[in-house]
């Protein structure tokens, strides 16, 4: 977490606890490549709205994609600033005190304007990406998007330019004077995993259900 | 997910594919108290912010907390508009076209004004079930809050009047032409589950772990 290929910028600077705070890529590529969804907020009519979606890392850019009738999508598309938050949840820490408990989470905290992916080449690659990214090398054997349904879907790509990663992991930090009191003291990590997989019919006889490409490490 | 208890502001209505949307306080209350995270957006100086943080939901408020220094709880308490949005994953389909693939999720938005819990029995009420919705009854165990760390934390209070749901359950809705397709279709549950715990030292001999309160049922 030392490691800062990006600095910080004065908005994406974390000002709580910045111990907790990674600038550097890999940290912040793992996080995004993790996580199943991410948290678009815009502001519209003087209102802040967080939507959650599906997203995708492809080098220097996250996408997210969905219905050309989107509000969320129609505002990045027209150049509004977004933050977009993936965070996740690896362990409740319990202390010796109320005051001192918390979570261990990694989450990332990205600031931008997007850009509208209007070229059919990136955005059947962006489409693939998102496929692919839920079980590898999925893209090539369901049936690709038809034209109607490339027009129909928006695609917004925003830089990791301004991004920063927050990071928490270990055991409680309790005050000295609480340590000898009498309750459990820990952490419980939590996994996200997948379960046995339910078959749509028509079966599609033969064929295995994918291997889910969850790459959670809990700590 | 019929019974209309709230009815949608047109803020809070949801647009796309409305036959997800829920607007009845069961599903908006099963949502909050499950999730461990929520996602604070607010607006400060023209740029779109969106935090992750824990949360507890009393009655009709949602209640979230933090250090008083903190940019999130600082623009809230002053009376900014904030969206809070929870999000729990529930499987990942697999349809047989690149389209039609998503995610099962159930997902709650609410709108509004917080309000700065100040009043110290408040505070002390919200803090304790901020601990003991994350293990029943641990409130009373551990050292309670000292004057000093209640100064400490910002508690604000979210009512729960402009809030709606969107669930997404069951298989991929495929097109007829697709169904015949050569590749497994279907849904991968996941499932958030807490792994055995890793106890600090010292330990508080003979005491048991705390048994973590993760309502998800997986669908």
């Amino acid at each position: 977490m030392s490691e800062r290929i990006h600095a910080p910028s004065e908005r994406t600077r974390v000002r709580r606890v910045p111990q907790r705070a990674a600038y550097d890529r890999p940290t912040i590529d793992a996080i995004l490549d993790e996580a199943l969804v991410c948290h678009v907020g815009f502001e519209g009519h003087g209102q802040p709205f967080v939507i959650p979606t599906t997203h995708v890392r492809i080098e220097d850019e996250l996408y997210v994609h969905g219905s050309a009738a989107s509000r969320m999508l129609e505002h990045g598309a027209s150049g509004a600033r977004l933050c977009i938050t993936v965070t996740l949840v690896d362990g409740i820490v319990f202390a010796r005190s109320a005051f001192h408990h918390s979570l261990n989470y990694r989450s990332v905290l990205i600031l931008g304007e997007a850009r509208a992916v209007s070229e059919p080449a990136e955005k059947l690659t962006v489409l693939a990406a998102l496929v692919d990214r839920l079980s590898r090398g999925r893209s090539a054997e369901v049936r690709a998007p038809t034209e109607q349904e490339l027009k129909a879907t928006l695609v917004l790509a925003l830089p990791l330019a301004e991004a920063s990663a927050k990071v928490r992991t270990g055991g409680p930090i309790d005050d000295a004077a609480d340590l000898s009191w009498p309750v459990w003291a820990g952490v419980v990590p939590l996994e996200l995993r997948p379960l046995p997989a339910l078959v749509a019919e028509p079966r599609a006889l033969g064929r295995e259900p994918p291997i889910v490409a969850l790459r959670r490490e809990p700590g």
